[in-house]
């Protein structure tokens, strides 16, 4: 018989017993019961419960050990009792008797218990990583995402993609987020940078012919600790395609986040045709580019009927700027003073002077607004909105750009609250149509809204056009630029790619940005593109976040395997941690740790 | 139809004549003929030929084009004369008669040619690697590289294996090579380390409970150019296992990395049983632990037939010290007094005293030594090597530690100047039973051989009884760690782990090192054997190097998407490059590049 093991923990059935095997795992729990004592011996694939006499040899050595501790037990697969039959557990209808122990490693006094799961503390759990990923929800978080990730590179070769995996020690990208920088020994002074994204690698495999390309990609920046990403690295479904146009992106990888997404889903209803939704509309509509399409709520302009109406404050900024708008968030069910005022009180709490409302009831609309527009405007703006008795409508006014993100937070909280939102659901659809540029408030110039590398819609034609014109016709261009969206998240963002020179150098250059530093900055894919460059697009999605979708989990560490901690600390493996001096000899380095207080 | 393409270049066929059809590439090649302009349309996929005559509209544009543009051509596919079929294309039965064109990217005067791929300078092929890379064979040994890692991972999954993605940016590791360093902003005056390997997380990884890992993990090592080693980083297939002896890695691992070799071998034949060599044999038949085994020659000691013998340097080396051996490297058909000089002249060349040898003809022994052995010994070493006439003997003498490298070069050399090994060939073996200790003779004492985390042989008892006897004991003590070498290069290396505490602080006071420095240097491991560790083991296999004997590329270069020079830089993104201020600042570094000739 193996050393080891005959069965695995999770394979013994009623059609085992009698037979001799042998299991090794971890003990996962005791109990005393009837004199007896039972073991329920845990490893990766399942539980199977050992149980021994107090006359057994190995009564008092199992007895003490402690829970956790490996052990291999021999014995006879023995049939429960019918009443003690465990059918949740597919090793539920037998037993193992212990027969022969082996110890393979004892535990100590546990710093957390696997055991029942309970909640534990972050810094705890993060240092015996070892012990928490014994847990049974967070194993199952990580033996997702692997599955995840499988089903993925399966499903994008498939599609006809190869997967390349691109240089981790490569150059410092000037343009995005923060670089992790790698001092270099060979070449003193000099250092190369961890990628933040392989974006110029995998345009470069594109004009090397290579066509379809994906990689479970490993990205870095150096960021401050921010609630919704974890420090240092993270991974994207990195893709690439040569001689695509939007739809062609559209139409490979729907299907490959469908099913990925189907697959993982565990019944939640995953959208069928991801609709496709301007940058504009979704706006107007959501008051984001993230939108959570699992909320009906849609919002509407109804700049004119407040426009001259006796609701005086609103009628007067719509007199005073053209380009005020009045958009009005329905809120089915919604119709009740106490509803309205919460909702009021909540605007006040995010800073916001507070939420106009019309609540509907007895076949007329009620509250402060209603009663200064009179009927006929309620009337025209529940028509409109196709609200009736029980509902509400809240207003927000200004400029949409001031409002928009406001007005967002408002539909998710109105839809939240009144349980529109479909929970069991995973509502994807794209987004298109990105602004090519926006107003850099802080420069006071035009910048990139998105990714430098994208191509306007028009190409260099409509970005000459566009520049004759002036600020206004640049910020309306539309990039060839899309976003992937579920549930209230972007999980995955892509462009048709910018190939040819005199587009990019012009597109830098509305920018502020002149040749010699696209040339600078972006030098070997500039290079590149003088030497035939095919039409090329992708996008690169979140791997991290779709599996904290899929999953349910409310934390990037709880589908993480070894994450540092918010301070980007690695409790486990203890880094950062000090270099020696001879390593910072051999790099030419010295540390100038210079005293916070004084220079502050 | 698509504005790209509606086929690639690999897809038309006889059966397509008549249809209109367009395609999208690179100008491969182009030719005028009889008046006629053909163009080799080269894609990912494939090559079509196109042809038009001088009154099409579009003759003078790709005339005036240069080769490497890519152009998109619309029209018919017409049926080849039967003179100019070319059966060694895919497509060579047609070719497209231009009606459309569209110039997607000119190219301009190129740095370095791609059709015909001539030898060209390293350095301008590693800056222009983009077009490099559209070179034929470069191209595919990097789709057979991608095929052959997807391969790996399929046949790890399907031995029920998962792929876990373990930290890159994590601890310092105090074994080994150099780390790579990444200074923390956020930890001033602290750094992080890229991993030289993931050893210590896939042991985490099971002693988290994860039973059966696989990686194909980005690994980083500082270390000074070799001509054998890709600077910067390489991937290793890395694979572990719960439960497990000696025997299951074998078992589970043979058939995944034959079924590679296999389906990537082109023909050439794959070892079926890989044999298991002790690693005492493997330095005794062919002075190495990475033997060639295509080569069928097999040394054996012949120290009896020279003791006491006529020839006084062997017979007097072997009288002084006990220790010394004699060692025949047996030469069938090397027998001429040419070969036999020549294989002397090389080995002076490699700074030995020279070669002695004998050479069989007309039924008796001929050169120097066997005049002075005498017939009798001549004829003894003869049968006991199995030679005969046309044969030849070579021998090599001293304390067999000292000349085994040397043996093992001449044993190589003699195999292929006589045109023994066999080309066609991959000949796959475990070397097994490495020693667990070997002799460090600058620090004056005993150092692990391989790995500190292997299990010895008979465990911690071992151990104990070794170090009560001494230093030949300890240097004697085998170590549960493997090799598996193909064609004469290690191709990966293996151990079951030491997961006991108390045998891991034995086995590292050996070597002088106490209880402190493994918990500071190994804490995590440490700690986590505290909990209930499984015993385990495992394997990481080079994959560049396995890419490179299957594709028959003499340099890792050619088997790499984006390589540095062998000065550590990358050509492309010109990597490593100086930081400026405001990181250096951010990350609390200043670099002191001293001028070399002042501290040298």
């Amino acid at each position: 018989m193996h050393a080891y093991r005959s069965h695995t923990c999770a394979q013994l059935r009623a059609s085992d017993v009698g037979q001799t095997v042998r299991l090794s795992g971890w003990i996962h729990r005791k109990r005393d019961h009837g004199g007896l004592l039972f073991i329920d011996l845990r490893d990766h694939y399942g539980l199977t419960q050992c149980v021994l006499e107090p006359s057994n040899p190995h009564f008092a050595k199992l007895e003490k050990l402690r829970v956790e501790s490996v052990v291999t037990i021999t014995g006879e697969v023995v049939k429960r009792d019918a009443d003690v039959i465990n059918p949740n557990l597919p090793t539920g209808e037998v037993e193992l008797r212990v027969a022969e122990l082996a110890v393979q490693s004892e535990a100590e006094e546990l710093p957390m218990p696997v055991f029942g799961e309970p909640d534990w503390s972050e810094e705890v759990r993060l240092k015996y990583r070892f012990l928490d990923l014994r847990r049974e929800t967070l194993h199952a978080n990580i033996m997702s995402r692997v599955a995840i990730i499988r089903a993925m590179r399966d499903k994008m070769a498939a599609a006809g993609f190869f997967e390349f995996a691109t240089p981790i020690l490569t150059a410092s990208s000037p343009e995005g987020a923060r670089d992790f920088l790698v001092p270099s020994r060979i070449h003193p002074g000099q250092f190369y940078a961890l990628p933040q994204a392989p974006q110029q690698y995998k345009q470069l495999l594109m004009v090397s012919g290579f066509d379809r390309y994906f990689q479970i990609a490993p990205c870095f920046r150096d960021e401050d600790p921010r609630a919704d990403r974890l420090p240092g690295e993270f991974y994207q479904l990195d893709v690439e395609m040569s001689f695509v146009e939007e739809e062609d992106v559209f139409t490979t990888m729907e299907p490959v986040i469908r099913e990925v997404f189907a697959e993982f889903a565990e019944g939640k209803a995953v959208t069928d045709v991801f609709p496709r939704i301007p940058y504009d509309e979704a706006m107007a509509k959501y008051g984001t580019d993230k939108p959570d399409l699992r909320n009906p709520i849609e919002m509407q302009a109804v700049t004119d009927h407040f426009a001259g109406s006796g609701f005086k404050v609103f009628a007067g900024m719509i007199e005073k700027n053209p380009k005020v708008e009045i958009w009005a968030i329905p809120a089915p069910t919604g119709g009740s003073r106490a509803f309205c005022d919460r909702m009021n009180a909540w605007a006040q709490k995010e800073g916001q002077p507070g939420l106009g409302y019309i609540f509907f009831r007895e076949g007329e609309g009620a509250g402060p607004v209603a009663k200064n527009i009179g009927e006929e405007r309620t009337a025209a703006i529940r028509d409109q909105l196709g609200l009736g008795d029980g509902d509400a409508v809240f207003f927000v006014a200004g400029v949409p750009s001031d409002f928009a993100a406001f007005a967002g937070k408002a539909r998710d909280r109105v839809g939240n609250e009144l349980d529109l939102v479909k929970q069991d659901q995973f509502a994807l659809a794209w987004i298109v149509d990105f602004p090519m540029y926006e107003w850099d408030e802080e420069e006071k110039k035009i910048d990139f809204s998105h990714n430098p590398f994208s191509m306007p819609k028009g190409g260099l034609k409509a970005l000459e056009a566009a520049e004759a014109e002036g600020n206004a016709a640049l910020l309306a261009l539309k990039a060839q630029q899309y976003d992937l969206v579920c549930n209230g998240f972007e999980i995955a963002s892509g462009s048709i790619r910018n190939h040819v020179p005199e587009t990019m150098i012009k597109a830098f250059g509305i920018t502020g940005l002149g040749p010699d530093v696209v040339k600078e900055r972006f030098g070997a894919l500039y290079r590149a593109f003088q030497y035939g460059a095919p039409p090329h697009g992708g996008m690169a999605a979140g791997v991290d976040r779709i599996v904290m979708l899929l999953v349910g989990a409310k934390n990037l560490r709880e589908v993480s395997l070894f994450p540092m901690n918010q301070q980007a600390a690695d409790l486990l493996m203890n880094a950062p941690a000090p270099a020696d001096a001879r390593q910072l000899r051999d790099l030419s380095l010295r540390c100038v740790v210079v005293d916070e207080k004084k220079t502050d």
